[in-house]
């Protein structure tokens, strides 16, 4: 029974759920037989979506229902010089976007960094967090709470880790709001982005709560976590790694590669990214960094959902007299480089490309140089777009690459 | 000169940039001995990576420097009836993601809504917007240019869509913060997400302005747009198309399916997505919208880093006694079903399989119906979680599929 | 029965309620028993707080409970010349305080603008809103509630007049979240702050939506409006006054008043006000802006608690070489010369130093110049904590004045 | 030379500036003096504004430019019973304010929390802050000035704690962007609000910083402190005392006391205070809290700007069924019972009706207690005006009594 035309039928006349193909076939015959399926259904042609360059039975742990895949172009930028605290050295970072212009400017970019001698970066700080919610009855059993909390943190810590060879709990931190209990555990996940571990470990801890507490849990998840929403606390407190790239580009370089200068970015900066984003009500200060962190993410097998959190980065711009100072900082940037979609065969290869694929060593080290090499991939965009917008290119730019 | 290895040995030797290569070759050799060149300096293996399924000259609108393509599995979750303004009928919605488990639970969401009799969405405002920065004197010439702005927007609407054939000026809106002046003019670009026609057409209209006033444009960009960055100025007054999608299940069915009750899934919502993510600071008050966003952006053909903005969410849950009433509510949802990555063959073939690809009849339904049922697919996966959260199946689906 | 003494044995023996006894005495008596009622039950001295300079009855509408009066020291800072769109002339600008080396600091503001040749300042918005909340069945019947407002404003705007001799209602934007449809009705309320004016106004409208739509009102107000909450909505789209005040100081003023350069403020301006606040998940951009809101709103008998709405306030600063700019940008600033406690004696003897009491001609016109001078102190502010701080006064400042 | 219109006279011909009369005279002719001068000046009558029942040599610390005082009806409400952690019995908590019908509103509030027994109260975070920020040479410098304050807390808790006999430095919490350093020192303040003894403290603090690292000094405060302006660091972190007061209330109570049920009032706070605050991009989720604070604070001396950190509440509701509970968490509530304002007659006397004047035993519980009282005065105004809400009372009440 592994023809996938008679298992689409067999779908078709409700004898088989369109999940449960896997259970009758090996994967790539399901994946062909709900392709199937779907063209009959819909008049659609999936060839292409076929056409995928992996084997079926590897997506498994990253997909359900699998039809095949989507393909979207990759392009390098760089080579980049990075002085990070994890990474150094020169690299080509692999960006996967249907944005045109995107990858011509950041590359644009860190031609101007390599010719300022490249970029430094660093991690000031990094945890990956997940914050249940506890009712209690009130403020005061939620003031006890929080204070068994405080004083039972080695008991809360051993539960996490045992759930985990490698996460490590770095704090709880508590919240009271009414008669809800927010805990944000937050971990040293390594060189894993960490959800699946924080949630896992937390999960565990959250049993010795209730068992000693009078606190009834009521999701594992709370939102003060924050996965995957806008979220100030994340803006301010980080949470993946909190990350750093800055240069400082001497003024006849600024002049030359940008056709502008130092005091038309700084005011650019100023006027859009600082106050413009002010009285927007942003958590984003920044001109575009969620495009390179979105590419590179889709490249690199990241979470493409955590893009929202690596929006959370903030710009900035000093006219120095004879150069030029450019930073990013990304509050939020959550990346791995081993799990999740990391293990797909273009996302490992573009790994590779970085010499960042799997665990680093120490421990954590090739996800925090992932970080590092993002920032500076953001910082050229940035430098980039504001260069450009200051000497009025932008809808050209789109005019002549874009459509 | 067409020999990929050649190529790459030219660039190596800098006679040649990496990103001149196409014009020494076609698009498929420069590729080519672009992934060469990459693989000679870095180590890495790209031979998935340049496995790609489409014309490389085809890619040419969406990607500089290209070296191959990202494959990301795609799965589809369905069918779920959706009742929109546009959108009507039973829709497969495909997604493309990473995260293990992802699919299974929206697709149990959708299943519920299907039990249900379908959901319901509403497209409540729409816009696509773009808003330039002036530098003034002060405020009285600040307040000179809104008046004259106010006065005029007749000749802005004229400048600006005579860049366009399908584009339409709505309205502009003034800001003033001191000594620079914002302007956001929001359009209606149809089935096209629209941010480089509001971006030329917006450019044009600034033409006009400085000749006529006496405010100097800083950038065509001010970022009270805005584009790609968390911004509660999207979350309140949108941008592209604000959505709402909503569901009523008897109680019977939340009970069977989620064997959980309508109270337990309410208090979630309400301890979670709304008092913990007030908490928290936040723009997004969901669970995991951005999930299903980001997923069907990457089927689709959207833009991923527009992800952020489709993070700006509202989920409420209303326990009606026999029924519970659950909706999503996206603010700043932009899509389209023309232009950017609609064109590439994964993505339109993902297009046809909800029969919207290209321009819609009239203009614009096509992309409001994609923006439907982008939301009932966020409604699923809200459901969903929300329902694991409150019978506490989270860490143990990850456990089981997350891996 | 006038006696206070023999009132407040029978408030103490339970025959009458404390907030009866203006039913059995003048104003003045039954806040004398009262005052001697508190002091029995608590031991406390309350002769200063009876010592009040107005007549009870006159506070009626300000005050129920009433025990006596809080006094807060009054000063003026000035003269400081605003050349504004209403305001026009020298003003001494009364604040009350108890923030030591507040007013000397701002009076050092005023002077150094006095000396540039005064301050400009303009209203670029006005309107001061209420947003009721109704609950509907869902998005669609949403969508034809929202329909049904767009086209029916002219019978809102009957029916909401109505209630007023001066308000007029400016317009009406509609929210829809879930099952919830919010309408933020905006008014032009002339020289009153207008709260109460909206609210009811807003009422009669909402009775009319009641009647004609399945729209069931919830709330009068549904937080939107944003009434006494920081929030976003008034930050971006503003409520009450929308002003700026600017001013441009020559490089030689700058360092003779402030012992500091024009870069120095700038560089202070730039960490602090925009890229601390940015980090800060801020939505007021500024020094200390709520300072002189505050004290001049208890001077001139504006709503105390609308301080947090006078917060939103954005400050910037251009370094213009041979001199510096400054500017406060107030978003949502809601005072009024008519009606709240303006009529309170030493309320209005403090709109008499402004030449701003009742009602303007034209109508809204004092409180448009009150809106501007504020703005204006608020600004003289933020140039003296700046330039304070650029120079590492601060916290000798306190030291010497502010214990 | 004491005669106030000889003094007045002298200023009016430039012999003596506005500020200099204090030199010249005692305190009360000074003021005498200065009020004559602008009464002449601008032709108002200050006549009530000089009614004021304070020495004026009292005011000092308080008060510059002095010509009176601001005189605020006070009223009281109460008593209501509140269990805190450090409030304990039955209170009367005086309120000055000039809006008609608050106080009879919070009364009515209060009234039914005492017929419930009473409110539980508790400190769940304290701590006042200051966050001075620093120039760096860029990421490099800022990560080692980080590390450097880590490995050093102990340097600088002495140095700080060397300027003050109560404070003590609770911890240091460290942010870079770009080349800035932003460092938030967090203190124990004991019964003082705090704000000058942090400021003084982490002066000399940053002297040792800067003597020690590279980081340079631009601004003692770098606004992540964050004073008087609405900021998510302080809703989420807090700043002064974060503390919840919550009650629960038959349902027959309710009912009775406020003619509505728990259903209703519970909807109304979900639409209003969580979902439509959620809309508007709001930090507060309640209704007026803010006016109880501001009424408390004007009444007890507390700083009228800080109103602004007072509105970052948070109220929830329950329905349990039987009874509904109610919540209100303010995250940052800056209140103290020595310093400041505290000292003047009216504000204390104020303190005394609460029997909270002055220190506290053990220290800090007196301010402890009084940021518990005004959180349970902020429930009472929430109860009844979200009641006022559900039963639609609201602009009736204004009718009727806030003209």
């Amino acid at each position: 029974m592994t023809d996938p035309a008679a298992l689409a039928e067999r779908v078709r006349e409700g004898e088989l759920r369109l999940h449960e193909l896997e259970e009758h076939a090996d994967h790539e015959t399901a994946a062909n037989a709900r392709r199937r399926y779907v063209v009959e259904e819909t008049g659609a042609d999936l060839e292409t979506v076929g056409e995928y360059a992996f084997d079926a039975e590897d997506a498994e742990p990253n997909v359900e229902n699998m039809i095949g895949a989507a393909q979207v172009p990759m392009g390098v930028v760089g080579p980049v010089p990075v002085a990070g605290g994890a990474a150094d050295g020169d690299y080509f970072l692999p960006l996967a976007t249907t944005e045109g212009a995107l990858i011509a400017s950041v590359n644009r970019g860190c031609s101007a960094i390599r010719s300022a001698g490249g970029a430094d970066a660093r991690i000031t700080d990094s945890g990956m967090t997940r914050a249940p919610v506890f009712r209690v009855d009130g403020v005061v059993e939620g003031k006890e709470v929080v204070d068994w909390v405080a004083d039972n943190e080695d008991r809360l810590r051993e539960a996490a880790e045992s759930t985990t060879s490698h996460g490590e709990l770095l704090g709880v931190d508590p919240y009271v709001v009414g008669d809800s209990v927010y805990l944000r555990f937050a971990y040293d996940t390594k060189d894993a982005m960490g959800m699946n571990m924080a949630t896992i470990a937390t999960g565990e801890a959250c049993d010795v709560i209730e068992a000693e507490t009078p606190a009834e849990l009521v999701a594992l998840s709370g939102n003060l976590c924050s996965d995957k929403k806008p979220a100030a606390i994340n803006a301010i407190e980080g949470r993946g790694r909190t990350v750093t790239a800055d240069v400082e580009l001497d003024r006849e370089l600024v002049e030359e590669r940008f056709g502008t200068t130092p005091e038309a970015i700084a005011e650019a900066n100023t006027r859009k990214n600082l106050v413009g984003s002010a009285k927007a009500g942003s958590l984003g200060f920044n001109a575009h960094a969620a495009n390179v962190v979105a590419a590179a993410f889709l490249a690199t097998g990241q979470d493409e959902a955590q893009v929202v959190e690596g929006a959370n980065a903030i710009t900035t711009i000093d006219d120095r007299g004879d150069a030029l100072y450019a930073s990013v900082s990304i509050a939020s940037l959550e990346v791995g480089t081993v799990g999740g979609g990391t293990k797909l065969p273009t996302q490992s290869e573009a790994l590779d490309v970085l010499d960042l694929r799997g665990g680093g060593d120490p421990p954590g080290s090739n996800a925090d140089a992932l970080a590092e090499i993002i920032a500076v991939g953001a910082l050229a965009g940035e430098l980039s777009l504001l260069a450009a917008l200051a000497s009025r290119h932008l809808s050209s730019a789109h005019e002549d690459l874009g459509r």
